[in-house]
Formats: C-alpha cells, structure tokens, sequence
C-alpha cells in the first residue's frame, strides 16, 4: 500500500511518462528494452552507467534517448518524470535521495539499500517530502502465482496460515557470491514475500548450515536452511541454494488452518523420453519471472500517472534490510536473532 | 510465414500505429483495451459497431478515438493505419475486402471467412494486390507452451511426429451454438494447430459422434471424436467437448518417433484440502490465452510497421474453411470425406 | 461376474490348491513365483513345458512340486485342483477343454482363444458343464486404478460415460511381432477393459494408420488410432504404440457428462536435475502391473476355493477374440468393421 | 543391517512359521489378517489381548489359532516360533524381554519402547543373547518410493544429500493425542527415516512452534516444525501436522549436490470437476502404507525363517527413543537439544 498524500504532478494521459534508467547492466538493459517495447504510456529518454559505452549502445537504439556516464546527470535531463534505478546496490542510496530531493518517482531495484540505517534515512527522506514516491522492486509481487496465493490467504480461504515452507534455487552463482548474499541477495525476496503475503513482520531469524563436505564447484556452503518468525506468530522456513546446478526454483507452501497452497511447480511442455517423464527446469530468474517484471513495471508506470507508487515501498526495504542484517548474523553466530525495527513512520503506519 | 512482396509504407518508428477495430462485443472490447494499454507503438484510433452506443462506451474512454457504426467509415477515419476485425463471421469478407482495396494491413478474428468459395477471394484479393497484409487471429500460434511444442517438432528432438492427440473443452456455449459449430468453430482451431505444427495440409476428415443419450444440460451432442490425415501422413484425433461443465482446457499430445511431448496441463497455485489435491482450470479462453492474444497483438504491431504480416495467412484462413467445411460433411453423414484444396497462389507457395 | 451354478469342490481351508502352471516362459516362471511365494493357501504341484529342463528349474526349487514335458500329463498329477495356463496362445483351446472335461478351475492368460469360433467352443463347453471354472487373465481388472475408474463410473460420480481415450504404449516389440498383433496381443487389453469398464459390447471398429515414413528401429507401422463404438453408443480412441521406446504406459481418460476422469499418469520418485524435473517411466508390464497380477491371482485362489471364478469370463474371452478378429480385418482394409457376437449362453446372460 | 551370530532355528520350509499376535486392536488385527490371508509361510497360532473377547473374536476366524488374555501366556502356546507386538506402548518393554528369554524372533511395532533406558536395555538383552531376534516395524523402510529414494542416495545419484525436508500430515488425531505425542508418536517416525536414508546419526534437535492462536477445532499446537542435525553435517526438517484436516500425507525432499528428489506426490485417480483438476488423499497409514506393512510382514517371515532380522533393529529403536526424548525438550524449552547416545554394543557396530 502506498503512503498517502496528494499526488505529484504526473504527465498527462496523452504524453508517455520520461524515464531515466540508471544502470546499463542484465537488469537494467532489460528494464529499458522493457520500457520501450512493452509498456504503453512511458518511453526511455535517459540512460546512466559508469561503463558510457554500454549506456550509449542501449540509448542509441531508442528514439530521443540520450546517454549519460553520471546517475544525477540523467536524473537532471530534459524529459525525465521518473526513475528507473538498477545500478549495484552501493549507489542505490544516493539516486535515491537525489531522486526524492527532485520529487521524481522512483522504481529501485532490490535489495533497495543494503545497510539498515542508511535504508532508514530513505523512508525518512521520502516521508518528510509527504508524496509517496518510492517503490521497490520486490518482482514476486506482481507474480501471478503469487497474487493468486496472496488472495488466498487474505481471503482466509483455508483459514489462517500458521506455517510458510520457501524454497529458492539458483542455478549457479557468481565466484564473488559470498555465504552472506545468500541472505541478503536471496533470501531478501522470501523476507519481502513472507511479510507482503502474511501482511506481518519478523521478529527473529535462525540459520541452519549443513557441515557436510561441500562439493568442489561451489564456493558457498549451500543449501543453508533459514528459519524465521513474525509478529502474527507464524514460522517461516527457506531452504536457499545458490549453485543447485539444475535451474531456477521458487516455491512457496503455506500450511493452513484447513489445509496446504502452494506455488512454483514447474510446468509447461512435458514429454516421455528414454524412461523418463517431465518437462523443462527455467534457468534463470529473468526467465521465469518475466511476466512479473513486465506487469510490475507496467503497474509502476501507471500509479506513477495517477501519482503514487505500487509494490513494496521504501518501509518495506527497510523492514527487508533490518531482518537480512539480523539474518547475517544468525548465519555467522548459528545462534537465534531478534529483528528490531525503528519506529515507523506515520506515512508507512497502514503499510506492509 | 507472410507472403512476400514490397513492404507497406509503415509509419514512422515516432508515430503510433492508427488501428481502427471493427466489432465491439467481448473480443472487440478486449482488443480495445490491448491495444489502449498493453500493447507498445499503437493505439486505437476508430471503434466500429452496429450498435453504435457500444462502439461509442468504448471510444469514450481513449484520447482522439471516434466511434462508427459503419466498418466502412471507420476504415476511411483519419489516422488510421490498420484494421483489426472482431466482428462476426459473416461480416468479415465485406470488411477484409475493403481493406485489401485501401492496401490496409488487417488482423482478423478466426474464423477468417467461413465459406470457403468466399475464403479463397479474401486469399485472390491479397495475392492480387502483390503486397502481404493479412493476419489471422488463430492465437494458439502465440502461447507460449504451442510455440515451445512447434519448436520440438521443427528441430525433430523426438524425431519425426505420427499422431496428435488434442483435447478441446469448453465450459458451457451459448443456446445458439450449433452441432455444426463444433467443427467450425471449435475445432477450426485444431485444423490450424495441427497444419501449423506439422507443416502439413490436411487430406480427409471423419466424425465420431457418441449416441447414449445426452444429458438435459446440454443442446449439442457432445462429445464428439474429429479424426482427420495430413498430406504428411500423420493423424490427428480432436476431442470436442462445449459443455463439459467444468472450465476450458486445450491440450496436445504429439506422438514422435523416440517418445512424446504434451502441452496444456493446467497448474498454477496447487492446494491440499477436504481430501483432494489438485488446483484451478481456467473457466474461459480469454483467461486461458490471455498471453497469447497480448503476444499476438504486439507481434502484429511490429510486422505491420515493419511492412509485412505474422502468424496465420489467408491463405491459412481458406484452408481451415475448406476442412471444416469437409468436417460438417463428415459429421453429418458420418463417412470420411476427403478435403480438395485449390491450387495455392503463388505468394502463399511456401507457406502454412 | 461369474457364471452360476453349483460350487466345485474345493480343497478345505487348512489344505492349500494345488496349482498345475502349463508354460515355463515368462510369465509362466512369474506366476510359479508368485504363487510360491506371495499367495496364501496355494503351492504350485506341477509345471509342464514342451522345454522340459526349463520346468525342471521352476520346480526344483518347490517342495513336492513336478515337472512335466505334456500339458495334460500335469493336469492328472496328484494334487492338482486348478490350472493357471501361461503357454503360448495357440496351445490354450486344448488345454482350456482338457482342464473343463476334468473339472478343473482355469486361470488362462490372455487371449483367452484368438480364434473366434474356437473361443466360443470354450464358451460352450464351460456353459455344458454347469459350473464356473474359466476365468481370464486380464489382469488390468486387478489394478487398483483400474478398479477406482470402474468404481467412479459405475457409481456415476461425473455422470455417464461418453467417450475413452486410452494410451497404451511399449518401450519394444520382438522382431517376430506383426502389425496384426498390435490388435489381438496388445489393444486386445482395451476391447476387455472398455467392455468391463462400461459394462457394454463393443460394436464396430476402425483403424486409422499413419502413412508417414517409418522410422528404421521398428518393424510395425506403429503407432495406429483404433476407434470403436459400443452397444451403449460410447466412442473409444486407442493408440497402441509398440516401439515407443521410451517405456511402459497404460492410460485411460473418460469423458463424461460433468467432467473427466483419468488414470495411469506415471508418478513415484521425482526429482529436479540437469535442467528438468519429473521421474521414471516403468519400463515393462510385469514391474507396471506387479500389484495387480498378485491381486489377480491371489483373487482367483481365494474364489476358485469358494467354487466360483472372478474377473474376465470365458464369454469375455470370447467377446474380446471376435472383436479382435473385426479389428484385424479393420486394420486391413481402412473400413469400419461391425462386429457380430454370436448369441450369449444362459449362463453368461448377466455378465460383462 | 541385522546383528551377527548363529540363526535361530526356524522352522523347516514345509512348515509355516507359528505367529503369536500381541495387541488385538486396530493394528493388531490389520496384522492377524495380513498374516492370515496375504503372507506365504507363516500362520496365526496365538492372539493375545486384556480385552479378551476381542483376541477371541479375531482367533475365531483361523484354523487352529487360540486367543489369550495375557501376552506371556500366548508365547508359551503350542506352536509359537515368533512374536509380533502390536500392543501400546508401554506394554512393549515386558513383551521384548519375555520373547528375548524364550529366544522367539519379534517384530515390534513402533514406537519400540518409549523410554530411551529402558529401550537400551532391550538392546543389550538381545545383545547378550548373541543372536538377532529383534525387527522394529518402522514400515517406511518397506515402502516402494522410500526404497527408491534411499537407493538414490546410496548409489549418490544426485551427489550427496546436504538437506532433507519432511512433511507429515494426519487428518486428525484423537482427543488424548497430546503435544509431546507430535515428537515422540509421530516425528519419531522421521527420525528413523532420516537415519536410514542418510547411514547418520542424530545429533541436535530444535523445535519451533507457531504461536498463532489456536483454531478452535485441535486440541493440539500444529503445526509444528522440527528440525534436527546429523553427524554427517545434514540439517532435517520436519513439519508435524496432527490435525491437517484434508488427509494423511507422507513426504520427503532430499537436496543433494546436482539436484533433489522427493517422494510422496499424491497421485492415482485424477479428475477435472467443476472448476478443479486433482486426485485423492488418502485419509489414513494404514491405506497410505498398506503396500508397505504386507512387505515388512512377507519380510520379515522369510527373515525369520533364515534365522535373521530384518528394517529397524533395536539398537535403532534405543536411537529414536534417545532422538525422540531430545525432542520433547526442545519442544518444551524453545532451544536446541543436544542428543547423546549410549556406546553402540558391538553387534549393533555396523547398524543404522
């Protein structure tokens, strides 16, 4: 739920929204490819990345889109209505303070600041403005499956959940992937999803390592088993696992009071084939979550129109970046960790 | 695979496409709205109905679009670029011809025309005019999980298909809906499925029909067993079913030289509960190819203004007429009824 | 159900039958096993095999068990109450009215008789004798999915049948197995199981027959599309694939008039590896229908002591040879062939 | 593995092995049946039961089989070569020792004995007595996907299992179904599972319970989950649901180096019905498991008859009843239990 206020000054209906895109990487090439190709109402007219070719090689191909090496410089071109952050983490906070201090919409990737307190000092900026203007890119959110699973369980159709069973796998990670991203870049989407779908928040974190003889090509101890609770009294269990080695998989089972729902089963196309019957694995997250992040930054496009936000908002980031600092230090501690939040903001006060 | 032939004089990659939409009954309105909202680099610039307060509710609500109650005049509105046709059957030969004449690219709701001797002027008109512009709305050609399939025949990864087995169930049809509406409504799609995913002409068509005695709910006999041959050797079995009373489902099943391969199996959000595990069918087609008409849309969009069509052809259009209408024979008199194509026009010569 | 008449003598309940195996083969030395070792309240007393070392080997391992080159030698042992009959099909007739004149229970495997006429001459001579001794091994009326279909059915729980679909499909067939044989051997299982399935006789039949070019693997111009109406005007589709080459599958799907019902979708261990998830397909009938061939005989055992039979009648043999005998003849000439029962004896005047 | 030394004398293979059934209630009398009627080899001489009409009316059924009040007096009858203890609990410790002093072979149903000191003591009698004649009825060893699973470990399909998750779920328990029951009633059933599967031993539990308020209808906190560490570095965990209202459902993940693999999918039957696709749930162990109790019977019989044991031994037991008492007190007190296990006597040595 967006923070209340008057709304900012959207363009009108007949004009599309001008979006600056900063990051020219994976998902940022794909965010401005996104923009320009499959959402109506908002065209791409700046693009920033440190790497200036690779931010003049994604501009050139647009009409009336120009290119930029430094993030405030695009924030400050002609034709920018809202903001497209996915540069690396580190300077997530920066563009966004910028972005606020502007009163431009914006759309940041997750994790949305890695540090709590500097999260803190973005919900507080964007509160004392009064307009909502932030929205984090939790994709899950516009993930059909999980909408569906959502309804659910604010309908109470199986009666109340009282236990969540995660699962996310990756294919395979980076050589620089540490033990903690595996909290704080991946397990950050099961804190998001857990608090959005149960609409309540975490009060402790536990991490379970398996101490078995981690096989050669991995340089994380993975899968690790992340036990969290929240303040409805619900248990959360994710089993994350970077380099599974098969594919991408997200999967969610809540158990009910009347019974179980669950999501993530992989479908599609199956055969029988030399003893064997099944289908395909997705291999990456692009690829299995493409309709949310096509339908996350079409709904983005459209409440920055009507002059708010969608999605997670900068309290959830927060929230998200308080229980992965806890959770970081569940991992290295193997002990139970208590998530303390600050005191929300009155604008936040209906949200989760 | 369009014909060939010069490219239309698209518009400019700056300027959205000018569609005008014939017909604003339930397909009409949902492509309204397509295009208004999901689909880049077009918008909907006349509506056309008979009903003339229907076509205007839908214009209302998008800038600079007028609403007619004639399709002629709409095609003759200024800005308008492209034609997509959901009105009835009946009344798209006279439109399709009119937009041939105005060398207007056009997207046509299947059936394309259901007689076959009209067919086949709709497939002379275009050949004729030397430039390719029309489109079927056979939509299964953009669901993701049939392209998928059409991959794994095309590049033989079973080897070379033998049989198809297709399911075809819809909810409930309306008390208009004929027996013979089965086969040209109905299973029409399959008659293009099949030719699209074997590359194959269909040769001669068979109808089984159940006799026990039907059930009160229901005005058609149904069930019903549609066999039909390709000139490729491969048969193909459709069970039709219009008032299965339990959701809409279309599945395939191609049986390959080294094993088979299905689409179709519903999924989603899975539950355990009273007993019973399993999950939601999708209640209507609209729902179930929402995707695909989105897909099919803006695949069309860019082949217009890259000059040329996509998906079905006219040619295509003819060739489903002719079939179903060996199909009603078939059913009818309950025999095998062989199926004479015309001699294919040279632009269509490679195509399926 | 089987026939009426008064009971046979039956051993007393501490003695256990005396079981007389004709037909060392596979199925033979299957059967010896398990009667052996997992039926209560039988022991195998006498194997015969014109291959004479080959029963020799089955009952060396059998306390008080004989071996024996001459079938009919092996029904006169001591000991012997009942036969199983396991030979190759051209030696049951003898043995099925040797087995009759001495008033022994039968358990024949199927095709009971492949020839019609000899078929009903069984027929006959069981119906002379007054009492019920012939059951037939088709074994899928022991499977308990096949029981929860038939039950479902019968209990009307989706409304009444209207059409089958049924799979059935082999990983590879000998090199002496003829295209023939994919209708008396192999789809001989389905004209039994939608007879007792629907409780209905099967009218006529039609074979549809691929013309695509073979793959060099195979031998049989498989698969094919058998259809075939019954007295109950249900439509049944069967593809029977003998070199499918990717395992055993047995599938049945019935349409009925509030929904669908299916059986035999592979299951057991799944797993996520290499980019697909799924599991194992049983690679062959005796591991596919283990359960059922124990349930089948221990069924018989416990029926012939009761002096009756269960599951398929010497009738159903009958039934199933001439509906066989009309299939080859389909398959032969592309034509639909009607099937001609011949009048039922009093004493199979209730059963399917 | 069953422990060394010289085979009991079993009876000679002519002879059925004389069975004394101990318990006459719901799964005492499943057993008599399954003895009586499914298992080759073996026989009911003696039934036992303080409820004596009970034990009278299952002996009354068989041949030569007598009913007694008092255990000890059932395996002092005439022909008792073997005991199976499906009596409660607490009668179970008298029951082992009395048939350890008579040298009779047991299979004792789970939970062995509860108390981990008395449990250890039925060890060490059978230990002294230098033969194996103890069998633990944790059937999931017998059953077909648990065999398959485990042989996938064993073998190291997958690589080696670095997490396994487990999920028990019951219909509804009784009213004096109490929490600790969970852990040593049902999870007790996961811990020799887990043991199995992975040849480890358990090292630490913890328990973690949802505090949501209770739904009316359980008398009992579910559910619950547990999770549990083993000596070979692999985290377990468990959710326990007593009172899942939709079925009994029995399921286990293993994550392993290149992939997973799970058992327990629901499947059989499926329908499509009003708006749903899906199967049924077994509603109870003893349908679920049946498979798996007629195995571990035939097993064990042909066990005996060799003079051996077979599943879960007693040492196996002793370590459930250790795991189990850990268990309770992580329940209790919120923290993680360390489990310590007497020295393993030495024909246990090479036991999991």
């Amino acid at each position: 739920m967006p923070i209340s206020g008057p709304p900012s000054a959207a363009p009108s209906s007949s004009t599309p929204l001008g979006v600056a895109v900063l990051g020219a990487g994976t998902m940022g090439a794909d965010h401005v490819r996104r923009v320009d190709q499959l959402v109506s109402g908002a065209r791409v007219v700046a693009v920033a990345d440190p790497d200036e070719a690779r931010a003049a090689a994604l501009a050139a191909g647009i009409d009336g889109c120009r290119a930029f090496p430094e993030p405030l410089a695009a924030l400050d071109a002609a034709g920018v209505d809202a903001v497209l952050i996915a540069s690396p983490g580190p300077a997530h906070e920066e563009a966004l303070l910028a972005a606020l201090d502007r009163g431009l919409a914006v759309l940041c990737e997750k994790p949305m600041v890695p540090d709590p307190e500097a999260a803190l000092r973005v919900v507080e900026a964007e509160a004392k403005g009064g307009r909502p203007l932030v929205s984090v890119g939790f994709m899950r959110r516009f993930d059909a499956e999980h909408q569906r699973l959502k309804a659910l369980l604010d309908a109470r159709e199986l009666g109340a959940p009282r236990l969540l069973h995660c699962r996310h796998r990756n294919l395979a990670v980076h050589p620089y992937f540490t033990e903690e991203m595996l909290i704080t870049d991946s397990v950050a989407h099961e804190f998001d999803a857990a608090r959005w779908l149960l609409d309540q928040e975490i009060t402790a974190v536990q991490v379970f390592r398996p101490t078995a003889a981690l096989p050669e090509h991995t340089g994380v101890n993975d899968p690790q088993l992340v036990v969290f609770e929240t303040d409805g009294g619900v248990v959360v269990d994710v089993e994350i696992l970077a380099n599974g080695g098969f594919g991408y998989q997200v999967q969610t089972e809540a158990v009910c009071e009347r019974g179980t729902a669950r999501i993530g089963e992989a479908h599609g196309l199956m055969t029988n084939t030399a003893g064997r019957w099944g289908g395909e694995i997705a291999q990456d997250y692009l690829t299995r979550f493409a309709d949310a992040y096509d339908r996350e930054v079409r709904a983005w496009v459209a409440a920055v129109r009507r002059g708010t936000t969608v999605g997670a908002t900068a309290w959830d980031g927060y929230a998200v970046a308080a229980v992965a600092a806890a959770g970081v230090e569940a991992q290295r501690t193997g002990r139970r960790v208590p998530v303390e939040l600050a005191p929300r903001p009155a604008p936040f006060m209906n949200a989760v």
